[in-house]
């Protein structure tokens, strides 16, 4: 058993990690905090969890916070480099679902974000929190930067083919479409139902924040330099990601035991059978990334198309399979949950 | 560890049940039956429950299902009331989540249903199976008629007032608003995105066949005849109920403190605090009933707010918790998951 | 041709009101004012309009609005009383959309709306815009308070019954389901799609400000005192509201035939055929209110199902329709367009 | 004032046609058929136009239809190519919804279509109904081939680029969502709201009928063979596509200026001003279409929006344009509307 902390959990990631920690085996929640609700019980705010959270928002303690095995941030971006520092130096572990220590380049960082990066010097160790990339250096990671939502499902469904040197990376196309819970819990008249309902738009065409993010691990995967237009949309829905991925393919191979062999051993992947298209509501609820792979009229362009719910393995799912690896548990536990379908 | 059998899993009640019952700890699924879509494994048809069921579905086959020690049938009217007799003599224990056991006068049933019942001999032995109403008799039932969606959320609205007699039964309202998940799984017009989103209707107020079992159980709540019109609409939704009902009030009394003493013990009712609006995605996914109780301008007039999951505490989740019941398991067992929000 | 003013079009009631005028040929669009976004294109706020509409938001002028023949206010209540004395001594007409003119009592509308009004003297001389009711009063009315949505749809419901005294007043039931546009084009965490869509729920139970101007109107047409519990919904969709209503007949009669005869000579409301259910998709964008009597079970409770676009017939529609009375024109003009479905 | 018929107006782009042509001024509709709905008034089944239609569905009648000036057919594939020869033979001019005239090479529709087509010979009189490509053709059209929804806002948003050779065509790629009132008015289990709200799917990724049909226009743009990847996905709402295309630009030039010139003279393309993404909802129930042109990062890959209502200007909105060239109606009339919004 475990203690943890979240700092932050107003929002859409917050509320999830909550519901993901309550049924925890090996976790003893031992403070919430928030400025803004400071005082209210936490199933005031989000009455689903009555009955399974019984705690009331804080003001964020130092302290307190110091005092968990481990301490969570599910706050906007620029919140969680205030405090981290503080709370490494202590040996307190950190898993940020924000954007903070995401880039491991502070400059580029600094440009997407419009503001200084107050501890670049903690960028080196943070260890970028895809388990099926880093899972050996998650497990003693001391700070983890949970990958953002578009990042994981872009990555996941790219990496095979990187990774094999079989697409021509300076031609990546990723056309994501996300529910409107990607925007966050916070009032703005774009995210009203009577707006982004009966409505589907492109947004940021010209340049959204996890274009660099997503750049970063690609070229990791490749070992070279990368070039990925990025088109993210708007879809009348709650959850989930459907990202449409197209790369032009340079070698010939079977690209479905190719994803297949890539992840026959990863328990929050499933390759589907050849022919699929993956509906983002067989995730909902649930830390599953679903993958079909497609080369529609035998041309050189191969179609992945890979679809999670943003909050689960898109967010809280995956900051919780994180801790999971930490602290030596099950992978699985307490987010093996199946989707609620229909 | 207990032997399970369902007959005709392929609704939405089929595959909520799967979902529940998927990781409950003391349940083996044995045999899931459906005639059309016999042969096919039961992941292609849910593709949310990859990787969690492993059954393929089968044809109904009377040897196969008795030799369980409980049989769900998750099918349309008229079904289970073939094969139950037979499974009844040889010992199973049955819980039907369709219409057929629910109401106790056979002539009734026959004017709603428009067909003769077959196994009339074996209503009186039939449990209702409202864990709040009848738990004791449902430990030692054989046969559970699992109540419907509508019924399950008006009864528990209405129950403590005409427990006590405090309002006047001859005038009872109750207006319900259901997600379109209560039409079934099941190709029709009325039911598509296209003709069902975007829109409110009422239907069936001549006369919905939820309407004798409800007024079967407010009977027998006050021990008298009782008179209620009851409006169901469907609102654009997948799943959730909100029974906004109204009673003439006859005496003064606490109405909050009534509603949380009736309740007290219940697992899966929540009475919220005074003043508050239940809704219905505080209880998506989850086998809880919310409710709230108002007396606007302080007139004769109460309004009680009921919530429920339509496919949970209004089908699946309810027959799960009458399982529980009839074999000593803990009765939140694998039910108490927390609602998926948002 | 008449030349026309719009202050405050910025929310929904605004936009709407804009789609109705552009193509009105006797309207001639003079002034569109809006405080927060002056210099704006008013296309650039609402691309629907592009083509349609080359105005610019400006400030709110005195001048240029007296000038018009009829100043249309589609703000938030307390904005149109700060203004509408002066356009009133300068012999404008003023059409207001919002609550400032609705009731009669002056000290009613400062319980209900929380501050003093600042020209009681001038309702005595405000018509409500009800043109079922009011028709020849709007002909010569220099200042329109149009009906806010609920009443509208409520009102039109109860109004034969109440006229021909057959049910019992003290007893009336609105129960009131309304898309979510009905909160307005304002930033708020209640009204996200994230929050709003997959959900139903009460709201404001304990008192509406609605509740006191339906029942003026009630009153008005019974001529004598009433009492409603009404209870508002908040429905996953954009526009609509489906208005279910529930009377004590004290009188037996031939409903269908009353309400067909009290609305035959009406262009806005279609009494549906007996044992028809109004689709709010069926008047979706449309200036129609469509209405079905039920009696179920033959029971002493009548049942009335109305339906309006709520930004049409219970807004910007039924605006224009009192603007068509009040100058003259065919009351059909402009707003006699088709609802747009599916 | 000229005499229409529609043959087969029970489906989504049959009650929009109605819609449409309700309110024109210069069309007398004489005829609507339908073989199922025969003898049912058109206003029980689209209650949107009681008081708008008074007709009866008949049985289609070769010589009620051939006496009209225009016939359109809103039928499924192989209907309107079984009566069209003879209407063609006694002069009446004709209008086809459906696919059976679309593709010029009847080898490759019977290869699309899995059947014979029954009237080959008539391929070559046959007129694609594009305005913004053919409108002097139409003009004196007798048969017209109106296109398909995704093929309009796919071949629009290609066009420019495509006739100017400033991209390469042999890597095109169409990512397009649309609005699941695209699958048609008809019983189907996958467009039932409760399986395709809150979700987002790709599907027919190996190969949807409406690529031939596009890539046949693309081919004729550009005077060379292409090859597109076409991926269409289902969101859920029911109108409006937008099509994210993708193309890898050969030249360098002004893209904005290219389309603000290409279209500069059209009556229902929108281009956008630059930075923009145009919305769907922007164009619900109106007959635009809407344009933005990127080039993110300043790369060779330009990203085309291009949005429409499916069953407007990707449909019904579209036949009648084309109607009113070809009787040399003012192109815009009875189409001139609005959009809806919100």
């Amino acid at each position: 058993m475990i203690n943890v902390g979240i700092v932050g959990a107003t929002g859409y990631t917050g509320v999830e990690l909550l519901r993901l920690l309550a049924n925890h085996p090996e976790v003893s929640l031992q403070i919430i905090t928030s400025r803004s609700e400071s005082g209210k019980a936490v199933s005031e705010l989000f009455p689903n969890l009555r009955g399974h959270i019984d705690l009331n928002f804080n003001e964020p303690d130092i302290e307190q916070l110091s005092a968990c095995d481990v301490v969570f941030f599910a706050t906007p971006h620029c919140v969680a480099m205030a405090m981290v520092p503080e709370l490494i130096k202590r040996g307190t572990r950190v898993i940020d679902l924000s954007a903070d220590f995401r880039l491991q380049d502070a400059t580029q960082w600094e440009q997407w974000y419009n503001m200084p990066h107050s501890c670049p010097e903690l960028l080196p160790q943070a260890i970028y929190g895809l388990p099926e990339v880093n899972r050996e250096a998650i497990r003693n990671a001391q700070l983890i930067a949970v990958p953002g939502c578009y990042p994981t499902a872009t990555q996941l469904g790219f990496l095979p083919l990187l990774e094999q040197g079989i697409i021509d990376p300076m031609h990546l196309i990723a056309d994501a479409k996300s529910g409107v819970s990607g925007a966050g819990r916070k009032a703005s008249i774009g995210s009203l139902l009577a707006e982004s309902s009966e409505n589907m738009t492109a947004y940021a065409v010209a340049g959204h924040r996890h274009l660099p993010e997503i750049e970063q691990g690609l070229r990791a995967a490749c070992k070279q330099d990368v070039n990925l237009t990025f088109v993210p949309h708007l879809t009348p829905m709650i959850r989930g990601i459907h990202a449409t991925l197209y790369g032009k393919l340079t070698k010939s191979i079977d690209l479905q035991a190719l994803f297949e062999q890539r992840y026959a051993d990863e328990p929050f992947v499933d390759v589907l059978p050849a022919g699929s298209h993956p509906e983002t509501r067989s995730v909902r609820g649930s830390n599953i990334c679903r993958i079909a792979i497609h080369q529609p009229q035998q041309s050189d362009t191969v179609v992945v198309l890979s679809v999670i719910d943003n909050l689960v393995k898109g967010a809280s799912g995956q900051a919780v399979q994180n801790m999971n690896i930490m602290f030596g548990f099950d992978e699985s536990l307490a987010i093996n949950g199946i989707a609620v379908l229909p």
